[in-house]
């Protein structure tokens, strides 16, 4: 299970009960949040996210609509007595910001919060379940990307079919891993006999503030989700460029080059009312794409 | 006219649709904003409040519940093209912490963003029709309570009688300043026969966290309005007095005590789901209480 709920899709200011941008991602252990715009804390709430459940942090960058939400997340998780490790991974300067803000309210963090600052492009997560990847975005300042991987999952073990070739409880961490069974008269049970196959990993990738860039096409290569911010329409191509943002068929172009499986699209500008047309639009060059829509939750197709 | 209207009433945390901490004092021309916790500007979109009209800005204290959402505010204004001046009156960290946040963003406002630090009590604002005054708080970190004074207003002419009396309308401005008029033949119109007495001038006095402080009493004496925090009621004083705060029954007692006209309460702690025993607790000790709630507007009594 990967799935991805949106608690902000909107860019700049709040507007049209539009938040700033915040995502979560989840495993069933685990929950990744991916920026956090001001009021983030709050749609948590709205959504009945368990707060507790999030190991990670990632920023893409420091644009408050993508962080200013942090601040006041990091402190509540404090005042409701957080103690596990919180780990965050974004532009070196935010440490100073976030220290700062701690140290004028003479505020110790009930719990661990590890700052990883991103620097090169490449392996920033290695967890048991899950890998995580940063790739340079093109933006006015400096932006991070992140692609997650899952990690292959074990296969699932036949229990009736084991029992027939009595194979011991203790052999069953390997045959999840693959390995055909010997029993002792020197017969092989092949690994295909007792297990089933794993769900297939999955993949998912954000790519937030960007202008239109052919060279994301390698680094989201055939992703099962593909989330491309689209601030504008594509009649307004100058201003998007002029403001290192994209538009819908900048983003459909980019997914359907790459070949990912479906395409997310999100922080609309605050000019727009309704995003309905944002959806027409992209459709006409990758069909499979939908609205980041607030509350909603997608899971990462498989 | 003077009013307040209420964008958050809860303490540290958001919690039960309580928005932490921020007031909005308004003049018919003028709009001072008291405090900023997260989410404000969402709020003020709710209540319909024009961010235009704010002048100025005032924070109590560098805990973030009076001022994470202030970098909010201060960018979406410039995105949305600002063009007049905005004074912030803070602690004067707060201009390092906002400077660090544009520096990192690259962003440079469409306004001047004026700082007067708060370092000493007594007059931070002389305005056209208000003064400020700035008085020291008794909290776990420097903190700051403001006193809001309406200056004298003009009285009113009754145009029939200055007409009756023939006096020319280029007097007009000094008969609102109360002087009597003397005519051609040497004859004295008292002031009070062609005008109407001016509406009192009005008094509100701000007090943000506090552990309950007999010192106030002076400094809010016989204010017409008085906000006092109550982030507890009354059985849990000790841990108010531990953290630097006050109950409902210590709020009324000041209120009581600086012969106030009427006293509102808010801070909530997230711990309570309603708020009705803070108002039931007030009363038994000051009868003209009332609860801060959100989107509510309380008009200065006369």
């Amino acid at each position: 299970m990967l799935a991805l709920t949106i608690l902000g899709n909107n860019s700049a200011l709040p507007a049209f009960d539009r938040n700033p941008t915040a995502q979560l991602l989840q495993t069933q252990e685990e929950a990744y949040l991916i920026d956090c715009g001001e009021g983030t804390q709050i749609q948590m709430s709205k959504y009945k996210i368990r707060r507790s459940k999030i190991s990670h942090v990632f920023i893409s960058h420091l644009h408050g609509d993508h962080y200013f939400g942090l601040i006041g997340l990091l402190t509540s998780m404090s005042l409701l007595g957080r103690t596990q490790d919180l780990h965050l991974h974004a532009p070196p300067e935010l440490e100073q910001i976030i220290n700062l803000q701690l140290t004028v309210a003479d505020t110790r963090l009930s719990y661990n919060l590890i700052f990883h600052p991103l620097s090169n492009e490449g392996l920033i997560l290695d967890d048991k379940k899950m890998t995580v990847h940063c790739f340079s975005m093109n933006h006015r300042i400096p932006c991070w990307g992140f692609l997650f991987s899952e990690k292959k999952n074990p296969r699932k073990i036949d229990a009736s079919r084991a029992l027939i070739y009595e194979i011991p409880a203790a052999f069953y961490e390997r045959l999840q891993m693959g390995e055909d069974y010997v029993n002792k008269k020197g017969t092989i049970i092949p690994n295909e006999e007792v297990t089933l196959p794993a769900p297939a990993p999955k993949t998912y990738a954000y790519c937030a503030d960007t202008i239109y860039d052919e060279s994301l096409i390698e680094k989201v290569k055939g992703v099962d989700l593909l989330y491309h911010e689209t601030t504008y329409l594509k009649d307004l191509h100058v201003r998007a460029a002029e403001r290192f943002h994209s538009t819908t068929i900048q983003a459909a172009d980019i997914a359907r080059r790459a070949g990912v499986k479906k395409l997310l699209i999100g922080h609309f500008s605050s000019k727009y009312e309704t995003v309905d047309e944002f959806l027409t639009e992209a459709r006409t060059v990758f069909d499979n794409t939908e609205l980041a829509l607030q509350g909603s939750c997608y899971p990462i197709p498989g």
